[in-house]
């Protein structure tokens, strides 16, 4: 299990959110609050958009709350969408590239949850990602093979679709092999404009998510709406978060965020 | 603040006693339970003696609990003397050097606590390291410190006379630099064959310290001295450990444990 | 392209041959000089034989020529038989996962060449590997899908049968994706009694491998057999090493040993 | 030995410097043309600035030819003025609290060569740094203690006299410890808005240093002013490209680059 973040908005510097809170995502990898890992230190990993079409990526598999390189980086970059992410391994070795975010072009993906019993999908849920998007595999997560797969269905055409099919080949192949672990999701992707992000599990007991407006530069200057999804919230203000329900996703935009259900 | 663990006695392999526990020094890496720190992720360090008069030495600044090359070399390496550590940094830098144990020839070194206001003392402190041992400088812990200034005052001759001695030099130059903070330490020193570990602070607020009888394959033979001095105890039979008093030294050696008190 | 040297004889220490040899391997990492790559800086690894079934395995992806744990280890154990492996990047990541040895129970391998067009190939040479050994997969290299193929082949009942018909499958499969790229091989297989090595490619410009007997603490005790095959020849006595020719591999047991050719 | 760039002038990615040239710093990494060492692959550092005063610091340990994080930061960040440092360990342990450029508030400093014998000079080299400068010692290089012992002699009221009157003492005490190696320095330090260069050695082999005028982004828009100052040239223009002299010093600033004799 993991933690992360995702914002969309005014331009603001990374350390606004990534260091700058209460219980910041950098925080929340020494002592999560919300998580089964209270622990998330198996490396972290940051994908941000600045003027180039493809975000920035930095990662690294050292714990986030020591990084010196992380927060220097915060420090300097200005953004107007990021993803952040602490990672928790489950068993998957501790790589960069099995770090998250992932990227592809304009996308970027992160993930928090599991597919049940991936050691007996994993071949088979492999074998779903396309001759196309197969050389890109650089890890061994299901978080990465979530991706690929998606990619394959159609991501970039439509990600609320093809999100939902890949899901639906998960429960379809953890079937197949009887896994009795659940799956359980938490997943956010962007193209560098919009954001979805999907809350699902097959037991009702999916990774917490919530949206909300915590204080940054930018929203200090009179900007209230919601600007970021995230693991858990980043201060304590319950005010200003708001907790999403299972089996729900998100869409924001810069001009509105819309729930949807999530139908497998 | 940091977790540690010195063995010695019948030849075991490492993994008995940093793996095969209920608390064993790798998971108290993630979760300690008597330190101020729970999570002591910032590295870690194995020095173990075999054949050779000087120590293995296997540092890295991962943390503990995921290291797939800890668990390998602790399943196959056979010692009758170790010393591990697992670190939560209090501000120097995560490197290699950084990490403990600390050696020079067949002496090893390892500590958890501090020395109050370090940035205040440590130009006089590393000032009293004698330009035989300046050379071996090789980060900026305190700790490093207090085993540089112990080998430049004797340490190798009397190892009892040599800490104290250093002790009261560091209690000297926080006097001098009006530091607020305390002293605090719980350290081990051996030279491969005697082991010293010494409870001590300004404030009687030492570190855990306790030795015991832990399971291990040599103890399964019918071998039930202690051979353990610790953080805290790798299990929870509280009839196998015994509590160090503040202010006391153990001494260690094949034939008998004896504790000392600390005078400075 | 890597650099590789296999051990198997009098017990030494690792030392002996990883870095007390003018050419040796640590020294290859630097400055190899039969490779087309000159540093061979993308990591290393260590597989070794001691009381246990397992080799123990010690990979990191710093490179070998300053890494302390690599000479303080190299210092403090003894073994009978040792694999290890310095690594060039052809285009997969520098990660641990994808350094060499590979190893699976009392199995070890690890490689010096390439299959053509390996981001072609991978699809459909990862898909030969088993449903048992696939959750083995760690990294994304060629040569680790050679290991698990062969091992899904029946490398375990009949090695020099199983790499052949991998082999076999690799030119299958470059065949049928076009791959303008030639297989070249160099490797080595051991079950930690006998070693198997195979030097072949499709184009007659197999990788550089030698057999030889340098210098050793065992050596030095009068045993003059060949226990060494390696890329390249770890010292500059000609008289001591012999090339293995194209398509030629080599067994060697405690007894004997015998070259055979490579059929594919 | 290392290679070490610094560049000012029009906003250009970092790539257009560290990827995009012939014979890029990150080539020279990996094979390096006018060092002693060729490889340069114990880590690198780059400080760049941005909208805030204090520079920007990202550093590894990792070789940067195959570093995944280096090359994703370099194709975002836009600078105006950046130093970018790749290291050949002369002795000192390869972390990142030894990776050049060190920086404090506003200032950047890199280097590369060598206080002849530094173990016999380390410890009288930083006791000249003063109390103030001291807790910022973050690792064990001559490098770093040459930037804290010049800003203890007052770095950022005069650049040119501190780094002067630096030498003059690591040259003294060179003598006063009979040092047999020679000083050699080839380092520069910046506030961020002007640059000094330095070229000295005690026996007239001096790294080498050239100031040029290679291809970037902003260059090729019609400034064909000297924005580069570097350890060898980074194309195969030798028109474009002036060799620094034995003994002398450069000072860039937005409207000049001058030249000055360094006599200690």
């Amino acid at each position: 299990m993991c933690r992360w973040i995702a914002y969309a908005g005014p331009e603001i510097y990374l350390e606004d959110l990534l260091f700058h809170q209460e219980y910041s995502i950098v925080r929340q990898s020494l002592n999560a609050r919300e998580s089964v890992f209270t622990t998330n230190g198996d490396g972290f990993g940051v994908a941000w958009y600045s003027k180039r079409t493809a975000p920035g990526l930095f990662k690294d598999i050292l714990p986030a709350w020591n990084d010196t390189n992380l927060r220097s980086l915060a420090a300097q970059i200005q953004t107007r969408m990021f993803f952040a992410h602490v990672r928790a391994s489950t068993g998957t070795a501790v790589t960069r590239t099995n770090c998250h975010p992932f990227t592809w072009k304009n996308w970027a993906f992160m993930h928090n949850g599991k597919i049940g019993d991936w050691h007996l999908c994993r071949k088979d849920m492999e074998a779903l990602i396309s001759p196309e998007f197969y050389p890109m595999r650089q890890g061994t997560t299901d978080s990465e093979a979530l991706f690929l797969v998606a990619l394959s269905l159609g991501l970039a055409q439509d990600p609320k679709k093809a999100i939902q099919d890949t899901l639906r080949h998960a429960l379809r192949l953890m079937d197949r092999h009887k896994a009795r672990e659940p799956l359980r999701v938490s997943l956010a992707v962007t193209n560098g404009a919009e954001i979805w992000a999907f809350r699902y599990s097959s037991d009702q007991q999916s990774p917490s998510l919530y949206a909300g407006a915590p204080t940054t530069r930018a929203l200090e200057q009179g900007d209230h709406h919601i600007h970021t999804i995230a693991s858990e919230p980043t201060d304590t203000d319950p005010s200003r978060w708001f907790k999403v329900a299972e089996a729900t996703g998100l869409h924001w935009t810069p001009s509105a965020l819309q729930d949807f259900a999530i139908a497998l």
